[in-house]
């Protein structure tokens, strides 16, 4: 395991990186994700810059939907960590059990298409 | 790549499960996919069983969401084909240009923070 | 694409492993792997003795099932060019098209209860 | 983890599946992977009845080779319950330690060779 | 195939970046990779900003080295464009046919020990 | 997790690779990796002379870089050991935590183009 960075020994540029996570997402903490990465600040940086700006609320996508998005690359990766950062965060936007029975079903069987497509080797349809 | 059994070729197993498939999604032909699979008729109507059920409209899902969730599992897995017809289905249920940059946006990221989460071996948070 | 290095145009130990893998094989020619990867002879021949270690006729298991495994293997991983040339060798140890099936369904089988399993972080069992 | 639906728990539906796979295989009790996708009640009867379907004992292919082609996928796809349930399948139908020494030797060779081929993008054979 | 989005056609956010690409790698053209993200501004403008910055000369590592973790990452998760581009760039900072060979040995060899490890589930050493 | 097989248990084939890994390395323990391999002798043997051929010091790379590139596959892989194991031989070359940091973050940022460059299809470069 990576040793954290907590606030307390956090640089200024990490710091104000900390600062605006918490301010955006209106929390008073910030993920061991951030707090790992804070290593090295330049990713810190650029990934927080990224993050916010593709998960903004105010895009083409329902904040929801992009966290379920999030989910199926995260299960698809076999990134425990981020499987479970973003089911947290999808279940506080509205995700029901239902819905995540759903979500993981369809996930489940794209991996069986995906696979028997690729062993059939499908020719493109028209 | 692999031949295609065409309507006209097929058993009447394979024809009873390429008649639902056109019938439920009221159209008047059916995929390469099937075709290919239909070599192995227990894998075709497993599948398309399977498919049916968890991809019905009546689910806790939006169909578009379903199919952006299918998309984003097949470009993690690589597979051209799935790919490509889910996307075709997505245009078809109303993925517009800007939903297809933002969802390919997230699903980018996703890879990025996954890859990172695990280098830096990210312990879960409390 | 990567050129070819062919017999003519070869070193001495390129053409010894050539050689040894057409008597081995009782062919007359080797495959493209072999002529991509004598770019680099350490590989060419590091590669070839531990194939024609592990792939002997007399090991523990029957040589048609080491090819589908090679197959399960090489589907998984997405490499066209390996399940290919896998699927060529064991079609040649025997392999049916009712065979050939059923190693796709399984391998298409086992992708979606992989998926599942690990979407649902199930416990192992005691 | 997800929190597993014990035989006692389960809604009716849930109740003939489990019963099914005890009858089945001739066991007392389920795996946790069946109580944990019990949450969606139709990816455990799709899941089970496919599963049941391919890995039928009087298929084309023998019991303990389906086996090992499921292990060959799960060490693949990363997926460690599935690799350690599959693998105590197969030591049930017989694997031995010969034999599980030489199937994770191939699988540890197909996953070189298949990036190797990767690597230098190699063309198909004529 | 996606199709591109050129100089001539590009919105004025768009045409910023690609100046910005040309001049900071003294070209006077901008890869497919990025007339293709340029459908969706907000991963060009945020993956090109990343990416000056990350693969920055004066970072501490060397950049033909940066290269050759970039082209690792590419064949390991099987795209074929970032390995063809990056093999492209690494060439041109000096990448030998023998430094070539060796690291795609050494990616061969990773992949088989990753395997293998995974696959006989080695503890970690002390 | 597999039992390790250790030096006073080992057969005579065994103890001479074990040997010849301590002497190479100037080491007086081998690995976890070797002990749990060892279950499979010829596995074993193959491993570890294509590891000592292909990791040599007087190869076309420097040795950290190869330790670097080793890092990049496992991490991709999603292999703990391997990427923990590999992290540690790097540190004791001199890896320093701003090499480190910069090698994660070309990991993550080719993650990310490597799944937008899939997602949107690119065409190569002429």
């Amino acid at each position: 395991m990576t040793n954290l960075i907590e606030y307390e020994d956090a640089s200024a540029d990490v710091r104000a990186v900390y600062d605006d996570i918490m301010q955006t997402r209106n929390v008073d903490r910030v993920n061991n994700f951030w707090k790992a990465i804070a290593h090295h600040p330049p990713t810190l940086v650029c990934t927080w810059h990224t993050l916010k700006e593709i998960m903004a609320a105010d895009g083409a996508l329902d904040p929801l939907v992009k966290e379920m998005i999030y989910i199926a690359v995260s299960v698809t990766n076999g990134c425990d960590y981020c499987t479970a950062s973003h089911t947290a965060a999808a279940r506080r936007k509205g995700l029901s059990d239902a819905m995540l029975g759903e979500l993981l079903a369809v996930i489940g069987m794209a991996h069986e298409t995906n696979a028997l497509a690729r062993a059939w080797r499908v020719p493109l349809d028209d």
